[in-house]
Parts: structure tokens; sequence; C-alpha cells
């Protein structure tokens, strides 16, 4: 697994690789003791300084913690997810019981009762700038006050568009303004982008596991899905997509290179180079879900897919959703070769996004305290996740692993015992607990004893109970003690 | 042509009908004296203070006007268009230079140096309560500060949805808040009504002519159109309607039985029932774009088609983008037997809407200020529309029709002279004055010498200049003077 590409980064990002590599491989178990700066320092030929900037980003990545007096240490991670899936190459669509699961399971979350600790739905006001957009919002009605009785036209707000091309370069995205069509969230994104690509009957390639709600959308458009091989830590398998490639059996890919869901992985940037010339060599469209692109826990922030595109066959889709203001959806695509298309598909489907919440983003962006926002999200979110990682390494059965995101809030947790996953969510949900079972994210067999979970929630006593409600369940039908093995 | 049914109404709704129809047809030509008051309430049997109460109706809907000292006159009022177009029932997809004009008027009406006299787009801030909607979203935000920081769920804002359903009621629609989905505007309910009920080669039933950007919308779905003939007072003609359904062409029917865009025309009661008896004893769905629904200019409002759905076969697809916040693009639709189906659609098309935009419309509706509002936005309407009718009275050439719209703010009108309206429209972009031509609201040749015109501008300086421009222009092309034949 390599998060920062040398040739990107500086010296400290090297250094910081190569420990968190070593972490991750076991060479430094949980809680035990990084050798002294000094020594690092000496040993790796940098300088004092370059050690400590690597330790931050360790610290960052919530693998390291300091200890007064004694030096820094791991944390305490559980063992990773490292089995890639088999390839099974098999042309499906969601049976009616797969698509009342991905139904009870979404209903589930709605109900006020009941304790969430699995959808990647925001709902920690706290953490996002509310007062801040508030202000820009009232101060711009004051300005403008007939704003709210304006028909908002595309290709909508100027400001946004500009900013959202802007912060693309960070990512490795030539845009400009007129390249970008602002969208209803993330999700009409990844519709507007099928509906452009496919007709009913065509296959869509697809990681594996997946965001599950692509299955009844797929469903919906009548189109076929081929599941590929998706490493819990490199991402989708290469290999295998270019057989799929050969044979032209998909009309197109849809992939989250960055910080995949539900497996919380990014791609090597070996890999996001490959799959580039892959989707334009055999030109078969890459729908790129940068969804969480922005919440990457590395700095800076590894590039998209997108940065590599020579010929405009990807469509890189994102929003503001997850990141600055959940309750907008306002969401984005930059379609490549498909804009023209896209964006006329935009107008006849849903015409535009609101001038008022697209300009208040856009002058949140322009006063440039989004990157600060952003690093105190991804702090907040690191920090919650470990927790609940540590909460799994206590109470989950011993044999459990998680995988350990590059970035968002969500991750993977593989049951060990052959535990049902879905019976799991079944009994929990009798007590209100609501988590999603792996089998949501695969339309094969393959994860039936694997959990997403999600630190997007307040981090209260009703979740911690859940986290452990879940863990001791899981023990009690796996038949396993709880703890680290 | 029956605006208000006389089982639905009072006494002085029932005489303002029959003064209505009696202007309509001619019998009290333009700019001459109505009876006197004593004489109308003695020759009908009624009470002064009901032929008041009559008049104060024509006066709302603009078609009488009180001179002090005098009594009360008949406005200037076109003659309204009335031929019916023929049935063709041909099964249409639009040609690829269709498609190009669409594109191509509606990206004119974004450009800032034209002016816009036709597109239907509120750009009138001043008309709508955008001080009060703001205060609301400013007082909602300081109470639940989080609120922009928490993620957006469906079914979303239940007090949204309950002053929905309550105002449905008066449109006679028995609807509860559980019945109603939230969509992304009045678009994207005809987007999700279309793809839960048909599939790529299936035929749609359309008005004709009827709203333009169903055709690219269609299009996009891989559907094809019957026209069906529309009478520009009538609306939808249902003994054309019926042999289609007889011969089971059509997977679905669209139609706006209240103020039809583009000709404004609004159904008579009994066509409504025999409608919704039809759809519903075909079983073939019924699409009741309720857009205008509430710019009803008669009150009470005339019901829905919806309020005679016997076994749920229509779906209702209305909007708050033309009533009360055209930017927030909040809507909704009932969707009868395929409520729970659109309802999954949405949510994973584009999940769901802005709770602070739902619950900002939601507080306002709960206030009561809502009908004022409406009563207040109709009489401005109106009296932008009478202004306009009286310019294209003056400056159009002579033999042009239009019709006498019964709500909202767009209004149909035939140029004699064969004159083309598509080479009209072309002639005045070079002058930066934008219209649509007919050419644009069906795929037959039908339409070619009419234009849609449009009130919802500010009636300034530039709008006046740009109607008597497009007159001189026509008079031009057709040879003809101006002024009413």
């Amino acid at each position: 697994m390599s998060i920062i590409e040398p040739q990107e980064t500086t010296l400290y990002h090297q250094l910081a690789e190569t420990f968190a590599t070593a972490i991750h491989h076991g060479t430094y178990p949980s809680g035990s003791r990084l050798p002294a700066i000094r020594r690092v320092a000496g040993s790796h030929q940098v300088s004092v300084n370059t050690v400590l900037n690597a330790w931050r980003i360790l610290e960052d990545r919530g693998l390291i913690e300091a200890r007064p007096q004694s030096g820094y240490f791991v944390r305490g991670v559980l063992p990773s997810v490292t089995k890639a899936s088999k390839y099974l190459a098999q042309v499906s669509s969601p049976s009616s019981e797969k698509l009342d699961l991905i139904d009870t399971v979404f209903a589930a979350q709605n109900h006020p009762d009941y304790t969430n600790i699995s959808l990647a739905c925001p709902q920690n006001g706290d953490f996002y700038p509310a007062a801040k957009l508030s202000r820009i919002m009232a101060s711009m009605l004051r300005r403008q006050p007939g704003m709210i009785g304006r028909y908002a036209l595309p290709p909508g707000s100027l400001r946004l568009r500009r900013e959202v091309a802007r912060r693309a370069m960070d990512s490795g995205m030539a845009l400009v303004a007129d390249d970008i069509t602002l969208t209803h969230g993330c999700m009409e994104a990844l519709q507007l982008a099928l509906r452009a690509l496919t007709k009913p009957g065509d296959c869509i390639g697809l990681e594996t596991p997946t965001y599950f709600f692509l299955f009844p959308l797929l469903a919906s458009l009548g189109l076929k899905s081929i599941e590929i091989p998706t490493d819990p830590q490199r991402g989708l398998s290469l290999d295998a997509l270019e057989m799929l490639l050969t044979e032209k059996r998909i009309a197109a890919l849809i992939a989250m290179p960055n910080v995949q869901n539900p497996l919380g992985c990014s791609m090597t940037l070996e890999d996001k180079k490959r799959l580039a010339e892959l989707v334009n060599r055999y030109q078969v469209p890459l729908i790129e879900d940068g969804l969480y692109g922005e919440l990457q826990f590395c700095t800076p922030l590894a590039p998209a897919v997108k940065a590599f595109d020579r010929d405009g066959w990807i469509i890189y889709c994102s929003s503001f959703t997850k990141t600055l203001a959940p309750d907008f959806r306002v969401g984005w695509m930059a379609a490549g070769r498909f804009s023209a298309e896209i964006a006329r598909l935009k107008a006849v489907s849903s015409m535009s996004e609101s001038v008022l919440l697209s300009e208040t983003l856009g002058h949140f962006l322009e006063s440039g305290g989004y990157d600060h926002h952003l690093r105190s999200l991804r702090r907040r979110y690191i920090s919650q996740m470990d927790e609940a990682r540590g909460l799994i390494a206590r109470h989950f059965p011993q044999g459990t692993r998680a995988t350990l995101p590059q970035g968002g809030f969500v991750f993977w947790v593989e049951l060990p015992g052959n535990v049902d996953a879905t019976e799991l969510f079944h009994r929990l949900l009798q007590e209100k607990i609501c988590v999603t079972p792996g089998a949501l994210y695969t339309l094969s067999e393959r994860c039936n004893s694997a959990l997403r979970l999600s630190c997007c929630y307040p981090f209260d006593e009703r979740y911690t109970y859940a986290i452990k409600r879940t863990g001791a369940l899981a023990c009690e039908m796996s038949g396993l003690s709880p703890g680290i093995s």
C-alpha cells in the first residue's frame, strides 16, 4: 500500500510513507514505541526536522501518538483486511431480496429512535462551518433581496464553478469554470453520467464491494453490472479490468480511486495512471466518483485519475455534501468529451441548482476558509475513526479485521467465524441499532460476513453503546471471545 | 369556454362566467360599456352586490375596467385563438434541427445582453416574498445552527409535505404528507415519472403545442411522442385521446389541465372528470403537470384532474418555482399507485431536497401568508399580461390572435400572413431580443407562425421596446399594418 508517491512529494512524506508501510505490515506492532527521532534521522540520512514532519503526518493519520516524556508509540490498530476478492466476472442484476434489503436498511436509518452507526450521512452539525455559511447567506440576501425570486438557470453560479475548477487543480485536474456542470449532489451526477453513457441492457463495471445505491440506480436504468475484484488496500484490480476491456463487455466503469466507499482505500499513483491510460486506450468511459477525494488524510492530496485523462474519457463526479454543507446537496461533474451532452441532460432532468446555495458555497470557497475547515474535519474524522477502531478492537470477536481508511469516515469490517452479517443486521435492528451488512455492497455472496461502519455521527454514549453491542452480538453469533487475536 | 363550473361556485361566479363568455364571444366588444349594474341585477334576478362581486372577478381577470363616473368597460382584448389543431396522430422523435433550435433558444435566454420576452422563468425578484423567506431562513439557522451540517435524507421535511397535502385539498386532491415526494423542481418530477412509467421505445401522449423541454427529455429517455390536438381554449381533445387509448398506443400521457403551457387555457370541470375516468378505465398513467395550478386567475381554484383519480393512475407534479421561491427549485409529486416506486427512484436519482429550503417553505406556508401572496402575484401577472396584450394589439400585424390565459404568465400568439416565426426569432436574436417560436412547442409543422410570449419579467422600457420591435418586424415580414383587424 502506497498512500503517497515519492515523485509527488517531499522527503518527509517519503519517510512517513516508509514508516506507515512498516506499521501496516506489522514491523511496529500496535502499542510499540517507534525508534528515537535522532536515531531515525541518522539511519535515514535526514534532518531531525524531517523526521518530526514525518511523525506529524503519521499522527494526523491516526497511526502514532506522542506520549509525554516517552516518545512516539504506534496506536492500537486492527489487522488490516488484505484478501482480494475472487474474480467472478458475472453479469448480474440485483434480486428483489437485495433491493428489499437496501430499502429496509435505508428506511431504518431514518427512524429517529434508531442508533445509526453505519450510514455515510454526516449528522454532526458541529463539524461543519454552518455559522459562517449562514452569515454569508444572510449577507447575500441583504445585498440582493430579490435573489430568491429569480429563476435559477443553467449553467448556474460562475463563482462556484470557478472555485470548483480552481480547487480541482489541487487534485491535478486542469479544469475551467465552463467544464463544470453543477448537480443536485453526487448522486445526480452519477445518475446523469449513466444516463448519458448507456442504454438499457448495457453492462457497467463496478468495484466490489461498492457503493450500495448503485445497484438500485443501475436497475432503474435497466443496466447490468459486472463486479471487478477490488483490493481492500490498493483498490480496483487493473489486471481484471483490462481483461474486461479487451472483451469489450462494459459500456462504462464506475470507480472511487480515492477513498473508496466502503473500503476506505485509495489507488496508488501508478495504478491511477494506468487506469487513465486503459480507459483512454479502450475508449470506455470511466465515471470517477471523487466524493471523498478532499477528505483524504494525506497532504498534499493524491491526484484524481481524471488528472491523467488524455482524451476526455473520464467523467469526474463530486459534491460538497460530505465535506462542507451536507444539507445543500450541491454537487458537480466535469464530463470531459461528454460535457455538452451532460449539460443538456442536466437541464432537461432537473434544470439547475439554487443560486443562493451555490453562491453561498462560492463565497465561502473564495474566502479561503475551506482548507482550514477540511484540515479540522479530517482531524476530527481520524480521531473518531480511531476511537471506533479502538472499540472494535476491544469488543468485536477475535480475528475481526478492519480496513485502515486513507480518508473519509467509513471503514470495512470483516467478521470471523462465518458470522452472517445480514442476520446480525436484523437482530440489531430489533434493538434499534442500524448497521449495514456487507451483502448490501455486492451482488455476489462474497461479503456476507462483512459490515461497513461509519464515524460521521456524534461520538456519544448511544454510538459507543451501539458499537459495543454490535461486537457483543457478533461474539455470541461466532462463539468467539472479544479482543485482538 | 367555461372557467368556473356552476356546481362548484356561487351565484356571482355564475354571473361572472356568463359575462366572461359573452365578452369572449364578442357580445360585448373591446372598449364597449357593460350594461348598468342595476339593469343587470334586474335582468338576472340577483342583488346589486352579486353583480358587484361578479364585476370584481371580471376586473381581476383583466376583462373589464371601471372608468370613474362612466361605468364598466370591456378592456381591449385580442380576438382569441379558437382553431383546434388538426389531429395527425403521428409517432415522432425530434430532429436534430429541432433539438438544436431548443438549445439555441435556451442559450439565448441566459445571455445577459439579450432582452427576453418569452421564457417562463420569473426574474422579477420584487414579485416574490423574498424578504419574509429570508427572515424565516435566518431565524431557523439561529435556532438550529447545525442544520446545514446535517445530511438531508428522504422523505424530507414533514412540515412542508404536510402543508403541500393541506393545500392540495384546495384543488380537490385528498392527499396526506406521506403521499408527497419532494423533488428538485417540477422538471425532476416529470423526469422521475417518465422513468418510472416507461421504457425506451415507448410512446407518450402529449398536448400540442406543449412544454418544449419535454422533447429533449423524451429523447434522452428513448421515448417517442404522439401529439394530441389541444384546443387553445378548452385544452386537450378527449375524443382524440380516447381513440389513442382504445388503440393502446401510449405508455403514458402528459398534460397540463390547468393553465396549459404555452396556451394558458384550462380544461372544463366536465372534461377533467372525463379525463380522470378515461385514464383510470384504460389504466394508462396520466402525468398531470400542475405547475401553474395555483396561478389560476379564477377563485376558488378549479380542481386538478387528480381530484377525480379513482384508482391512482394520475401522477400529479408541481413546484414552488413559479409561485413562491423560483431560486429554491423545490417541487413535489403525488404519484398515486406509483408512490413507493417514485420515492425509491427519487432517492437513487438525487437523494433528497435541502431541509433548510424545504423547512423555510414549510414555515412560510404554515404562517398563512401564501394565499395573500398568490392573490397579489396573480393580480400583478394579470396586469402585466394585459399591458402586454395592449402592446400586441397596437403593434402586431392586423389579424394577430392571442390566447386569453386562465392563469400564469405566458400566452400564445398566432401571427397572420404566414409569417415564419422561426425566421422572426433568428432576426430578433440579431437585435438581442429573445422570443420563442411556435416550432419549439411541437414536432409537427403546425405552429410555424406562432410565438409564446411571457410576462414574468420586469415590465420596463427594454421589455416594452422588445414587444414593439417584435410586432414591427412581424408587420414587415407579413406586409400587414399594425393594429387590431
